[in-house]
């Protein structure tokens, strides 16, 4: 089976120490994804294992270990489209359920299937205490609210809040470095999937949802038609000038139509997130974004950028052994908001491949 | 002052009598909006105003007389976007809060002011209890959940809960005819505002977000640049399908590069609404927009399209004495969800009687 994933731990700003932790948790992530894509399963189902593993990581901010809300909370932010439907499900604010991703799916699975009692039909975002009980209702593993804070993040939020009213006027951006987790995928059919997964940023007002819960923002996945690209995007970073600039789709939309690989992801940062008129008047616009596209041959790009000190990801081609994980940073002298740094790794899908395998088994 | 703002009351099914007391409370929420123009109000200003009224109106769909919930309760959607600086604000599935718009238009104008303490950003959209707990701290009005409810919503919900069981397979959407309800506004200095508000489908479950609330979807508004369009726009109907197929934004998108006018908003609902790729295999799209586009000239068009069986508006020139309603109705013999109506009115936003009257008073 043929496939490709790529995750991302957040755009931020990364010690030493951190990076070599992260890394090893997009691996991982990388891992879980690929092991569904080997055994024949969807890019839908691909996605959502990776995120599960990083939700299910104490370090990042998603699921378990999530940043605090102003008032001491966990509430997360979850997303996923599904390429080959366009159908997209969304969970926002949601306290007490260990992984909001299956949640997302379950909601982006349902838009497409049979409407419920009386003609109503599935919403595709649910909010807050009442996306929880929906969840109870259908199966997806809910738990005390208050076993999703680690220790970690307890000690951090003390730490803020013991220092509000000393340093008003001090950014904490750069303090708060983590955000989103995500993940881009194509299964052996060519079909692709895109997801995204936050606790949201640091002392947040309770009920805040940022781009990880929002339409066209937290992420996008398009299969190619016509000759097109098949895409998918996942963005992390600041959910206000994410959503605003709608990042995962305007990428999306750009890598779609063109042929031209990082240099097109180079110019929708430019233009439409650090350059975007819906930005105007912000100095520091930090946001990361990675991004798969695939032409209909099978030739295929992973392409990864940021406007932040670091970045973390990490991917996998089903036909390698072992994932692959980077930290991406800025070169130094850089300032984080003014520039965006891209790379990227190419890939071949091997439908051709696929093809072949069966056609053998069929006959032997 | 010049200026010019239209309202909806929902895209659904309208029997005479009710087209009556609809037509009616349009061209009061258009009087309230033209008022706040006439004294030099902002678009922004003239909405909320506009709105605020369709809110108070007991029989819309939105703040007071609000459909209720699964559980009987109210949660209200709104959101509203100023065309000048592009910022939007958004509150989804929120209790209590007896004009949700205000809170809209509060988080809206916070976007473009200042951080809050320790550099966080100011939230684009807050959601359930935490966004009527914001709303007491900003000192928008709150006040017990249960007083949003009305005798009519409260009958109905109890008239389909009996239902319920009896009739499974019956469609509601058309016993449940009034949906969100929205404004467009250019005001004298050729500045665009739009805004939508909703209670969402009846018997939603608690925590479901429409497009009401959602960024490109419950409305859009864009200031003119370069030649193009000053475009705003404002959805109503199925939120789940104004949702997938981003329709305020679509639209909008199509109506600031062309100038087409009304030809232009029946392709967008033809293309991207009723034969879009996000809605393929939904059987009856249900949705309905008014949109509003002035030129450099400032010569304007006014329209409203829906594919339901009615659609109920409301526009009003400053320059005229009083406002205009009409229900639109598709021709008999036309399946609603299968063909849209367009229609339309031209204005003039007469920019330059404004600095002739100006020049008259410095000189008199």
């Amino acid at each position: 089976m043929s496939g490709f994933i790529g995750v991302h731990a957040g755009a931020g700003d990364h010690s030493d120490d951190a990076s070599l932790a992260y890394k090893k948790i997009c691996r991982e992530a990388c891992k879980k994804g690929a092991s569904v894509l080997k055994t024949g399963g969807s890019a839908l189902d691909a996605i959502t294992a990776s995120i599960v593993a990083l939700e299910d990581c104490p370090f990042t901010n998603a699921g378990f270990g999530s940043n605090l809300t102003w008032t001491g909370t966990v509430e997360c932010d979850a997303c996923v489209m599904d390429g080959e439907s366009l159908a997209w499900g969304g969970v926002g604010g949601v306290p007490g359920i260990q992984n909001p991703i299956l949640m997302a799916k379950s909601l982006c699975v349902r838009q497409t299937g049979k409407e419920l009692a009386m003609g109503r039909i599935p919403p595709c975002l649910l909010v807050g205490e009442g996306a929880r009980l929906w969840a109870e209702e259908a199966g997806i593993p809910t738990t005390d609210p208050k076993s999703l804070i680690s220790d970690k993040a307890r000690r951090i939020y003390n730490h803020y809040k013991k220092k509000l009213g000393k340093e008003q006027k001090k950014s904490i951006d750069m303090l708060s470095p983590l955000d989103t987790v995500g993940a881009v995928c194509i299964d052996s059919k060519g079909h692709v999937a895109a997801a995204s997964s936050s606790g949201g940023i640091i002392l947040k007002h309770s009920g805040r949802v940022g781009q990880a819960a929002m339409f066209g923002c937290g992420c996008w996945a398009q299969d190619g038609i016509e000759g097109k690209n098949s895409v998918a995007t996942s963005t992390s970073g600041c959910g206000e000038y994410l959503t605003r600039t709608m990042l995962a789709k305007e990428a999306a939309s750009d890598l779609t139509n063109a042929s031209c690989g990082s240099t097109c992801l180079h110019g929708t940062m430019v233009n439409k997130f650090l350059g975007s008129p819906f930005l105007a008047g912000i100095s520091e616009p930090f946001g990361g974004i990675i991004a798969l596209k695939c032409d209909e041959e099978g030739v295929g790009e992973f392409l990864w950028s940021h406007t932040t000190r670091s970045f973390c990801i990490g991917y996998m081609n089903c036909q390698d052994k072992s994932p692959k994980s980077h930290m991406s940073k800025l070169p130094s002298g850089m300032e984080p908001g003014t520039k965006a740094i891209v790379e990227g790794v190419g890939f071949v899908l091997k439908q051709h491949l696929d093809t072949e395998t069966e056609m053998q088994s069929s006959t032997s």
